[in-house]
């Protein structure tokens, strides 16, 4: 491939993200039985989804959000009787997980590396400002990034920002992500290329049925390893 | 003044904000006192306080750190007794300064579209991303900004970082806010200029002693229609 930018998303393709909500949600159901709710855990699943996609206009992507929205919820399945020192167990999810360590996926570390000596490379990541940057330092990766994006949405029109203040020509673009409908299908309507790697845990919102012109618009891999081989050599650059 | 690069903060400099927090620090008061707690209002205050300061580590700045910080006080001061449908009215609180109009400062919009016909001007606000740049959605005054720069913490080396990028010499740089402690020392430690506009309201937090040497380095005005005074008419420029 012939490359100016090449750029990752963070959670779920380089490193472990989705395994830490899950876990909150296994504590919040256990802090919910201890309250006496009674509802299966298929029902509050799908109310904490319903409030969590609700709020992100509000609160944008991140575990503040989801911490709130776990607070909103535990309030309503109790019609308000849970108690606030019930609630304080989720307060000590929110900082646990925004201060657990950051663990990369094998071959992230390397492929990252042996990437930026021959091109520079960008993370795009969506979500709160301040976890996401301290997650890259404490990855070990910040000083491969030449530039770090941190959005609040991954639309078509927020690619396009991107690549039009960097002065990249969208053919020359390549995001790499978990995600089709964050990394994969923008990326390919702003005329960029994408590789996607499923992560064995992904949030359910992030699925997407993949539309007709984007079929063969991208390049599916099954672990990040295999990345080198679908990129190439570096080859000529405009840049 | 020379300069190639205007920056704004927004919050309490372009629009108003403390007063938002104001008015949710005295909702948080009644709900505590229809709770029962008889503690005073400055000793609630205090406890705030310092909870919110020792939270910005976890969530940064902004409504949704405020909000959990709130709810962790009121659990705290309550003993845990606090019922889940009191602390629904936090969660209220959060969604209304999320999405409530913003509105500008007097002569905010004039000096800002006056500024940009002759000067690159750049938006630096720290806090909640999604919060921030609706905000300056809002505010009708996003055109008028060329760059917006969302950022968790406003040091010197956050302030060198984004000169860097721009390739902007610090003393052809003029930054305007109404902190001391955020707008005003780091960039004056960079080597840029600066104009303090002290806001009638603002969080104790941004306070800071003035030191030795940034005395003389920043000019104080009362209100932004004096800006345009300071600074003057456009000079030469080398961007």
């Amino acid at each position: 491939m012939n490359l100016d930018l090449i750029a990752f998303d963070g959670d779920d393709t380089l490193w472990h993200n989705e395994r830490s909500y899950r876990s909150g949600r296994e504590q919040f159901l256990r802090l919910l039985a201890d309250a006496g709710v009674v509802l299966t855990a298929e029902d509050i699943d799908a109310h904490v989804n319903r409030i969590e996609v609700e709020n992100i206009k509000y609160y944008g992507y991140g575990v503040s959000s989801f911490v709130l929205s776990l607070i909103e919820c535990a309030i309503d399945l109790t019609d308000g009787r849970i108690a606030g020192g019930d609630l304080r167990g989720l307060i000590d999810i929110a900082k646990l997980m925004l201060t657990e360590d950051v663990e990369l996926f094998p071959a992230a570390a390397a492929i990252v590396t042996t990437l930026a000596a021959s091109w520079p490379l960008m993370l795009i990541t969506k979500g709160d400002l301040l976890h996401q940057t301290s997650k890259l330092e404490r990855s070990g990766l910040r000083d491969s990034f030449r530039y770090v994006e941190v959005v609040s949405h991954k639309t078509r029109e927020v690619y396009e920002a991107i690549l039009s203040r960097h002065r990249i020509e969208p053919h020359r673009f390549l995001m790499i992500g978990n995600s089709l409908r964050s990394d994969v299908l923008p990326v390919v309507e702003a005329g960029g290329r994408a590789v996607h790697v499923p992560a064995a845990l992904s949030w359910s919102h992030e699925d997407a049925d993949v539309p007709h012109h984007a079929v063969g618009r991208y390049v599916e891999i099954a672990a990040l390893d295999q990345l080198l081989e679908v990129i190439g050599p570096p080859g000529e650059t405009t840049g």
